[in-house]
């Protein structure tokens, strides 16, 4: 994939930074990468890795925060990139609570849904008029060059993995990810946007914990070469890192 | 099934009120039919179908207020069926918001989510003890009759089966009951708890519009007819009212 203009939210470690540094190392890097996160000032390595690439512009966004984001990001967006529009739009943000059904809260499963669920799909409401303009200036087929929203998920959000139980807050609000990209993925065909989930796999980063077993870079690089790989045959589907498609 | 207590929310109306009618007109039926609604007072149809079977008790519940549930929802069921425990819980209180992605708000997708997600999770929750005390009475494998969670869902929260897309607040909120759900299958196993989801068909319903297909009487029938047949095979599982098991 070749996207000229890119966004990435929830940029300032883990994944996010990854995805970030990864996309702009890449052969054909994009013109604009946005990083967003919610304290660009306590973001050091995103800082120390945008100084020293022109293309990356850190944007301060909490992703719960609709109103900067429609108000302030989007138009601000909208004037640094003009007629390219949004080819890649990332969905990293995301937030984890360990709950069983003995502790799990009302508190914790709204919490998780509002950052997990509902905010991929107000960003994703609020950038499609730049997505619909990255995809009317390209020819061809479903592409991440083209237009894209890709959210990152978890196989803990699968009904058909779901061997272990507990995780109430997270695994429903990653499953409510998974079908909203589906409708994504159905609604937005027809505008030429590709719509998919990605599980990154358990990664070694603050949110994966001290077991996990997978390397940051080795994940996000799978990441990548799964969007390098995705057309109008994988729109709507849910793929781990490694490229496997995982049932629903 | 032979359940000697059970609970329905949303017993004033469409499906709810069907289950309750169908449940107490069963061979050997019910000792206790708790049937819950947000103002019996105005549950008009619920009121003449409990005064003529006293196996039936209205009881008043907003499914999410949780204080009131917690408080004093289930110690009166509690008082009521002592030892017996509670055999059967049917939450079926759902709230419906149409939404596309063009009008898909925060507001709206908290609302469904608030309904038709948390609120199943904390009643379970609420109720666990009684479950548990009414498993540990009976012997042999998972029942309806011994000890069960079903939960209302819709063919709308299948990843698989979503062609139509569009949808947002109630999809999210279906898929995120339907894992739910197969985390408390694996949680409450142990414990001889069994769970599924049922998918009711699209009914006559208020909720189902006047473009529906199917005849509540047949689709609460068709599903008394699965919860039937529910073993330690199928907890876990999602089936529609006609008893075929629906991918996720």
């Amino acid at each position: 994939m070749q996207p000229i203009t890119v966004l990435v939210t929830g940029a300032n470690r883990g994944i996010g930074l990854e995805l970030v540094r990864q996309i702009v190392a890449r052969q054909n890097p994009p013109k604009h990468v946005f990083a967003t996160c919610r304290d660009p000032d306590r973001a050091k390595d995103l800082q120390a890795l945008a100084k020293d690439t022109p293309s990356i512009e850190i944007v301060k966004l909490d992703v719960t925060d609709y109103a900067t984001l429609r108000n302030t990001v989007v138009p601000h967006v909208q004037s640094k990139v003009g007629d390219l529009g949004l080819n890649l739009l990332i969905n990293n943000a995301g937030l984890l609570l360990r709950h069983d059904l003995s502790t799990v809260t009302p508190e914790a499963m709204r919490e998780v849904y509002e950052v997990n669920t509902i905010a991929p799909v107000m960003i994703t409401q609020a950038f499609l008029p730049l997505l619909k303009a990255a995809s009317a200036r390209a020819t061809g087929g479903l592409s991440c060059s083209r237009a894209a929203v890709i959210n990152i998920t978890s196989k803990v959000g699968s009904c058909a993995d779901n061997q272990s139980g507990k995780h109430y807050p997270y695994r429903c609000s990653k499953a409510a990810l998974n079908i909203a990209t589906v409708s994504m993925s159905v609604d937005l065909k027809g505008d030429g946007i590709l719509a998919a989930v990605l599980h990154p796999g358990w990664v070694k980063t603050q949110m994966g914990g001290s077991n996990a077993i997978h390397e940051l870079s080795d994940s996000v690089k799978g990441m990548l070469d799964v969007m390098d790989r995705l057309t109008e045959n994988e729109t709507g589907k849910f793929f781990e890192w490694k490229g496997n498609e995982i049932p629903w």
